[in-house]
């Protein structure tokens, strides 16, 4: 047999743990497939003497795990220490730059610096993998750099975030509001303590940069993203959705127009049906469009020890393998400066719920702003009535111009009747 | 650049002609991804004249297929002839002891002499592709082969078989019977004019057979497999399933149960909401268990020109990239002989149908037949009565042993007042 494929692992939270528990107990099925032995070398983390519930005393204990980057007994440095900066970036751009090959899960370091990675890596030639920083063990890096790799993609919608994914499932099937919600989440310990990242979309904007990169083969841009979270959603525009014939899903898409490119995160009004209004719970989703391919969707469960630690296994196993690739899809050389598509320009659908007094003459104001702005309604709901006091109203539109909607919501919102910032959502039939 | 990776094609059908389609109008992109263009060197097909949409002319026309494999320009031969002997059997053994590479959609090849050809790939030192195969462009084997190679398999399931799916969708959305859509979806080109591989299991076992064996790590055995189709599902089945909350899914299951295998394609009932009883249509869906990964599942068209040709070109850039696999995962001498599993030994709830005439005593001979077999019932419903007449009788059982289920089902069969063979199907919860 081959020689051993040598790693080290720095960080030993869920999923660093989970790693050493596949590589342990599927040792003998993955050194058949990898053609090699896995072995682990060293390991690092914060504390030593935690107990994690595996046993650490074959391998090296490294206390600073930047010293990883210097160790010649290692082929890979497996990073899941998380964040952009700091600790986990040194590590990786110490590793590649000492020509060892880097396995991450760290979205937000991929997301952020993913092109000078890019580079480092390809001047070295060594190898980046981050299958697990999108989707947990649903392998989409694999299917859009590698299984798809035939198409031109036009478009890449996703549902990238469980936790978010939960919330809106939830208060729906329990009419609950989304902190009430949250709470729970949070003590169940499907939301993290500091929620933020989760609930205002930052962690699914991170996972759509890096597809959008693959996609379109563009520089990772977090920049160009616009990102709003699920934080606005309230349990009458989930009842309402519904009644639309919708789902209301954080999405993430990213579409090409005329070598132009849209990279929005934000929630939408699906209808209930579609593959991606069909995902619920923690599931996560992703849809392709290729130019030779409809709509190949990957499902999965996208957090959790085991599906992330199996997706950085599959990494680890490919570079033992020899398989190396260039880190989204092209050589860096050939990666394109992105050019960000005016969403204002976009076209579609609306969702528009206002909540509004309930007096006269209020439908006739909104009607003239709709109206002055080339804003068509398709369909009307109002439950109840409250004289005088705030009822909610929502209307759904046929296609409009996107910045009409947005200037027509502002001037909507001025009016005196009105008593909150409506919430606007875009339709996205899939 | 490198130097062009250089291909023959031989098959010139909707799949050959799309890659030929793929490999001219995204050559750039495809270039940039594989760090190298692909050339078309070479094509063959039975009839050089016909005019198949794409421009030939650059390519060398090779009369008969099998002298591409001594073609000393080729490092790949792309296999789109179809059959599992024969012409499309010798090119591809032919090509591989050549040392080149092969492309093939051919899953009756793969599941019939796939161990033989892994082993003629291995020694030549080049691989066998076939991606295409399963799940048209769905990047399936790849997933398993490589994306879930952490984990140890416990199952997978698909619906393997678009025709089968579309024939029992379109069954129970119009309330037809089988032979009447089968008449519709042959004249929309739907299915073909004979059927028999589609509708009678074949195809769907083919590919069961190939995902079984990466999943596995067994020699692919075709002959391990009971194989059963559509074509004894009638109208009232459809309509009596979905009363009891089930779709009729004519579905490939592979389980591995210390050591032993099942493979069975045949209808089985799937709850409604369930991942693969969702899957409607034309569309494809593969589900695994893996022992990190829960169900990762990949849906999508499962044939037609481009997913299918989408597919064989992603196997030929990954060839172009210097990726090369083991063709079922392992290397061939680790590859086991598969040992069947006793179908008969296996637990489920099921779904019986009888057709009995309507009269008295029936329901308490039918009831003590179960009885003597330990099976026991958790629902049953029968639609109208008509004195004399047959009337179909639906019973769905608790979990009982797969041989008395057929013994049972065998006896009633044998009654006087039973005019049919009974529609017996196991219930999978997935």
């Amino acid at each position: 047999m081959t020689d051993a494929f040598k790693i080290g692992i720095a960080g030993l939270g869920t999923v660093g743990t989970g790693v050493i528990k596949i590589l342990t107990q599927n040792a003998d099925i993955i050194a058949a497939r990898a053609g090699r032995p896995i072995e682990i070398m060293a390991v690092s983390a914060r504390s030593k003497n935690k107990d994690r519930g595996v046993d650490l005393s074959n391998y090296d204990w490294v206390d600073d795990a930047g010293d990883m980057a210097a160790r010649d007994d290692l082929d890979c440095v497996v990073e899941l220490i998380g964040g952009s900066e700091g600790l986990a970036a040194d590590l990786v751009r110490g590793a590649l730059n000492g020509k060892k090959h880097v396995v991450t899960a760290n979205k937000a370091l991929v997301a952020h610096h993913g092109y000078e990675l890019a580079e480092i890596a390809e001047g070295n030639g060594v190898s980046l993998n981050y299958e697990a920083a999108v989707a947990g063990g649903i392998p989409v890096i694999k299917a859009m750099r590698e299984g798809l790799a035939a198409n031109k993609f036009s478009a890449v919608y996703g549902i990238l975030n469980g936790t978010c994914n939960y919330i809106l499932t939830e208060m729906r099937e329990t009419g609950r509001d989304f902190a009430d919600v949250l709470k729970d989440a949070q003590e169940a310990g499907y939301a993290e303590a500091d929620p933020t990242f989760d609930v205002e979309g930052v962690d699914a904007a991170h996972k759509l940069c890096i597809l959008s990169s693959i996609a379109f083969g563009v520089k990772p841009d977090f920049e160009a993203l616009t990102v709003s979270g699920i934080s606005r959603i309230n349990a009458t525009d989930i009842t309402f959705a519904s009644e639309f014939g919708y789902r209301i899903k954080l999405l993430g898409v990213a579409q090409e127009v005329d070598g132009e490119i849209l990279q929005v995160v934000e929630p939408c009004v699906v209808p209930i049906g579609s593959p991606l209004g069909a995902i619920e719970d923690v599931y996560n989703a992703v849809y392709v469009d290729g130019n030779f391919v409809e709509t190949p969707l990957l499902t999965g469960k996208g957090a959790g020890e085991g599906p992330t630690a199996s997706s950085v296994v599959a990494d680890i196993i490919d570079l033992a393998r020899g398989i190396s690739l260039p880190t989204f899809g092209v050589p860096v050389s050939q990666l394109k400066d992105l050019s960000p598509l005016d969403a204002g320009a976009c076209k579609g659908s609306y969702y528009l719920r206002l909540n509004v007094l309930d007096q006269p003459g209020v439908l006739a104001e909104v009607s003239a702003i709709l109206r002055d702005h080339n804003i068509s309604v398709e369909g009307m709901s109002q439950h109840g009535r409250d004289p005088d006091q705030p009822v909610p109203i929502v209307l759904t539109t046929h296609e409009a111009i996107h910045a009409d909607m947005v200037k027509a919501a502002e001037l909507i919102e001025a009016l005196d009747f009105c008593v909150e910032t409506p919430c606007l959502m875009v339709v996205r039939d899939i």
